[in-house]
């Protein structure tokens, strides 16, 4: 298949566009590399041993897009392009409504001009708001408790894809709810590169590996939990392109919301334990207060994607932090320089 | 005030700008008359024997509305701008969410840089989907059995707003939730003017009566209200427009949401009654099977906005169905020729 893979420069859209050059697939880029960075395509395509067509435009800008894509034939699209840091998207509120909301009904439109139906959207487990039970599979309440901007975003773009499935029946619409991704590509040649202070993680514990930052901050450790810190499911970011790339080819007309997860829930201690040994550093940690809107423990039950998309995740959290660091330790400052 | 009219050309915004035009307030209608008419504009200045400041672009397209408003200063702005047929959403959702997001989007963004903190939004009490119970206050769940995208537009929308006054602490907004609007300015000379089949059951009869449709097509009977037809509450849109007036006037920094309605239910055959009294027109209908996604009953609590604005209704449906019908029967083609 040709893939319209948008936001395709970035931390997942880079992994899911080596995973599909990978399986044969032909890779059509568009990002607008506000987030992102050109040399990453480059290193899928040195990976891969193949070409990538990059197309350069905003896609929630609808004339943009539109001509940027006039001569670009796709026959699917996995759409991953948007904002995504939690915290700006509290203090920018109208711009990552205008900009994920957009990006999608756009591209919804362009796709429907062109008759293009195998269509992958890039959602996340925080549609599911406060979790009423873990783990959460999809019949979870959904837009219920959620706290930002960035959750809601996905929220919207989960109705909107859903109603623009009911007027275009043929449309196949996949909602794929990710948890915690994390890790890099095995080569350590892509992986993700935050700009400023990280907002996950792993990212902000391989940068205090790595000697960046002074030390982790961990937000409570009164938590219902084993260790009292707060349980997340981190899926390693190869399996979450190995799950696009299942629902691309396992896509139908409708619409079908699947958890992208581990099923594994880790501590946050766990995960510096983990990368500790990964590494072989120490990773300094202070306990502050926890932040309001974290939840105690959020797991996925990824049993409707192991079975419908005959996927499974087969990596560890041990995998993860070994790549992690691996990228980490090779491009200290990120694709930067 | 400066009162910068979003769609003001429309059915609710002539009403609104009039009863603005009466309080002394300036009024600045932005409207792009994709469903609306200068026309009404012009009666409203004829009515009031004021002058309206017209504005026409539209609000969804940023470049084009910063560009109409370069030169405009207001105060204020209620936002009645949008697409608002349920049936139309459903075929054509993108649009739909397009049009009623961005605008609201571009408004505040707007307001934001020119530091106007005053802005009334209009909601509907479709943001409630399924009542749980009735009368509804503002307490009842939102977001939770929302059937058409026009609903979810009206819900996103709250919650845009909502997140827009957190990152912008000064900024004052009011949800304004509207029941069922009818009736007409009892001068007759503006009113309701829907383009092609009304989608609203009061102008639907008033097409009925002045012999432009043959019999009104009843939606089941057998609901467990008084005579088996659904019941609902029908706010006389001169009401209406001075619960605008007064959410404008009692406006402060934060959101505040209001139920717009009367508080009294009518069923169908109510409401058809009470035309044939005020026309002295037979009214002819047929029972149809019940739509899905119809409930029973809903009617508004407006004790809230009764208390906190100041306001409450003072017009019955008799006087709405009189004043439905004298629009109608002076303008049997609308602002048409």
């Amino acid at each position: 298949m040709r893939v319209l893979l948008t936001g395709g420069a970035g931390y997942i859209g880079s992994h899911t566009a080596l995973v599909l050059l990978e399986r044969g697939h032909e890779v059509i880029v568009i990002d607008d590399f506000s987030n992102s960075s050109r040399e990453a395509v480059r290193r899928v395509e040195e990976l891969s041993g193949a070409t990538v067509r990059l197309v350069e435009a905003d896609l929630a800008d609808r004339e943009a897009a539109r001509s940027a894509l006039a001569h670009v034939e796709f026959d699917a699209a996995i759409h991953l392009a948007g904002l995504k840091a939690v915290g700006e998207s509290v203090e920018q509120p109208t711009r990552y409504y205008r900009v994920n909301l957009d990006s999608t009904i756009v591209l919804l439109d362009l796709m429907r001009e062109r008759g293009v139906t195998n269509f992958i959207f890039s959602s996340s487990a925080t549609v599911y708001g406060d979790p009423q039970y873990a783990p959460i599979d999809e019949a979870h309440q959904v837009g219920v408790g959620v706290t930002n901007p960035y959750g809601w975003s996905k929220f919207m773009n989960e109705q909107i894809v859903r109603d623009a499935q009911r007027a275009w029946p043929e449309l196949g619409a996949v909602l794929l709810r990710y948890f915690n991704p994390v890790g890099a590509h095995p080569s350590g040649r892509i992986g993700e590169d935050p700009s400023g202070i990280p907002n996950n993680l792993m990212p902000f514990i391989a940068q205090v590996a790595v000697g960046k930052r002074e030390r982790l901050s961990v937000f409570g450790d009164a938590y219902p939990t084993p260790d009292g810190t707060g349980v997340r499911d981190y899926i390693h970011v190869m399996d979450l392109a190995e799950g696009h790339v299942a629902a691309l080819e396992h896509n139908a007309p409708g619409v079908s919301a699947y958890n992208l997860g581990s099923g594994v829930g880790s501590t946050v201690l766990e995960v510096v334990r983990a990368f500790e040994s990964a590494s072989g550093r120490p990773i300094p940690y202070v306990i502050e207060a926890p932040r309001s809107g974290d939840v105690a423990e959020t797991t996925a039950d990824p049993s409707r994607a192991n079975a419908e998309l005959e996927w499974r995740t087969t990596r560890t959290l041990a995998d993860a932090c070994r790549d992690s660091w691996n990228w980490q330790s090779l491009n200290p400052a990120g694709y930067g320089a």
